[in-house]
């Protein structure tokens, strides 16, 4: 009856959102999930920034920038200095989660068919913006260290894409799903190929500050410094849902001022301005110092938890999967080593109370089936040990 | 150096937001903002709801689900009941604002060159958000009682349209900027001939409550039931900006199942979901009766604005300025009876130290450059008397 885009003349939803109808199952133990800990929020932090904020109440309750209250965003650039990066308000933009930023980005940006790299497996929503903005998408594999630098380079220097990619699309540190952390002399050398080739390097770090094992490496935006010509190239996209909550739908993009300032009209018919209540409390949190106060619990616990997945993993699935353990962030990538089908492996663990998402759901080609990834944020330990035994049990049975 | 997308090569921002400088200039008296009066919030029932919202720190602060929190569906069904519209929580989208509902509408089902029809003159911001997706809109009349229906009948009759209508945009109770009300009859036939054409009927009505004189009228989703084959293709969007606050950033959208859960698809790429924080506030406050026990005093204070702005218009400025007072809402448009610029007339009045919206910032063609719009909502009533003295001094120097 109605005509749609063709984008949307048949959608598939999130791959893992149509997971969530089995997070009601009585007993279920989840590593399905990408939510950080609930318990973890900083309740006290975040009740006490709220009332700070409530008394500012035309600045909460009223209309306010499109690029983000003045308030945040000077916070916002002292966490970027913290983190090593000297920017500027104007050059930072305020957006309703991450994710918004790079929906603004392909908008400004990327017009369908135009070649967009992405590496792979990679975060899904971010496969899905491509697909609907009707990019051309090619992938870029990527191994223990990350986005693999000297395929992209060999890519590049092929002359088999159909035209000059516009953006590649990375999470270098602690990547969803594969945990990898793109080692530091791969960070330099994707730089000089964005500026050599010219496309953008999109960054997106909502992980870098969950550090619990390894040195700290710099960003691809810090580090754009001491590469000539990269730091154009580079946007920059991250967020308090990590770190802080979700729930306020708080992230923000660093990028070339010609580019943002264009993202600032795109968003302008988006949704006018991010709610500046959750902006204000945002603000207040992070002006009181108490992110570093708490940042270090969540780091410890997510430590704990890692070591707790990894640990049973190697105790009751010793040569049944294999991992890579990561040294930071939320997500442990992991492979039925006999090759089986990790849909298949998940009804059976489904069955027996435990989920997790499957490979899959990560891919656009070249599918490897056999993998599987594992959140260890949200379960509690005991929870943790209990799923694992469960999935040895589905395996005995698969 | 960066090649962006043909809509976002030399962006212009929102005419309106451009004028946002003069608003520093001290003593300035603003008949220009659309924004609702700051201090009509109902800052006690909104800090009573953020107090109990606060107690469910997890759904505050985890992801929500990208439709919206259950609880503040339930509570939007509920307003939709109370305004005469039966719709369930499944036909019901939970927006950043109503701006991104429209938004998520075009991705959905507008692609470049498919034409759209928009009332005239309209909300720049739906302007806007059409050219940036490259529809070819085609604008239709507006008088006293709204859209024109005996043109836009004409119009689709006519054969001339380079193809059939994908939707057509208006805002048919309170308009903005004309705030005009599309009379009872009109509604009827707009229906007839949504249904008779099929295109896409968006009505959007974030001002339909604040009825300060003359008869409610049924939104065009309640009329919608009793014209036959017409509910298919209405959608609607509705906002708590005017009548609650923008702050919360909360608006929605109710629309056929294939239609929304489309645009929910959309959504997930977009932001995930809008804040659940304030999503809990905005729920919070509805299920306590708040707006009905408030809702009365903004009504009552913008009724005293209106009719202040337009006594002094008749007081000072007769046979200089012709308007209509209009029903409810926030705006007055009127036109300067001698046909001068608007856009002189703006200069001339912010050397006076008040300002307004010139009228061509609301059309896309067939400019009425004698035009303006005049909110009353902001501004108090004893500046509202002396901002309209200042335009009368203007226009004598002029």
């Amino acid at each position: 009856m109605f005509t749609f885009n063709p984008a949307f003349e048949a959608p598939t939803g999130s791959p893992i959102r149509e997971l969530f109808k089995y997070l009601a199952q009585p007993g279920m133990i989840s590593f399905a999930g990408g939510y950080p800990a609930s318990d973890l929020f900083d309740r006290e932090g975040l009740d006490a920034a709220a009332s700070r904020a409530s008394q500012q109440a035309t600045l909460c309750l009223q209309y306010g920038p499109t690029d983000g209250l003045a308030v945040l965003k000077d916070q916002l650039v002292q966490l970027m200095t913290r983190r090593g990066t000297a920017c500027t308000p104007q050059a930072l933009l305020v957006t309703t989660g991450s994710q918004q930023g790079f929906d603004l980005l392909l908008r400004v940006m990327v017009a369908p068919g135009d070649v967009v790299l992405v590496e792979q497996p990679a975060y899904p929503a971010t496969l899905q913006a491509l697909k609907l903005q009707q990019a051309d998408v090619v992938t870029v594999p990527v191994d223990q260290d990350g986005l693999d630098v000297a395929a992209l380079t060999a890519l590049l220097e092929s002359g088999t894409l159909p035209r000059p990619p516009r953006l590649l699309y990375t999470v270098p540190t602690f990547a969803n799903p594969t945990g990898a952390t793109l080692s530091l002399e791969r960070r330099a050398a994707l730089l000089k190929l964005a500026a050599r080739h010219h496309f953008l390097l999109v960054e997106d770090d909502p992980y870098g500050d969950l550090r619990f094992g390894g040195a700290a490496l710099p960003s691809l935006l810090t580090l754009a410094d001491q590469v000539p010509g990269s730091r154009d190239w580079v946007v920059h996209f991250s967020s308090l849902s990590k770190i802080v909550a979700p729930g306020l739908r708080i992230g923000w993009m660093v990028a070339h001022a010609e580019i943002l300032r264009r993202c600032v009209v795109a968003k302008q018919t988006v949704d006018l301005c991010s709610s500046p209540w959750t902006q204000a409390i945002a603000a207040e949190y992070l002006a009181s110092g108490a992110l570093e106060r708490h940042l270090p619990r969540i780091i410890d616990a997510y430590a704990v938890k890692c070591r707790a997945l990894c640990d049973a993993l190697d105790a009751h699935l010793p040569g049944s999967i294999a991992f890579h353990r990561p040294a930071g962030g939320m997500f442990v990538w992991a492979r039925l080593a006999g090759g089986q089908d990790a849909s298949d492996y998940l009804r059976a663990c489904i069955e027996r109370n435990v989920m997790f998402v499957p490979g899959v759901a990560f891919y656009k080609d070249n599918i490897d089936a056999a993998a599987l990834r594992l959140s260890f944020a949200a379960p509690g330990v005991a929870d943790i040990e209990s799923g694992v035994q469960r999935m040895k049990q589905a395996l005995e049975g698969f």
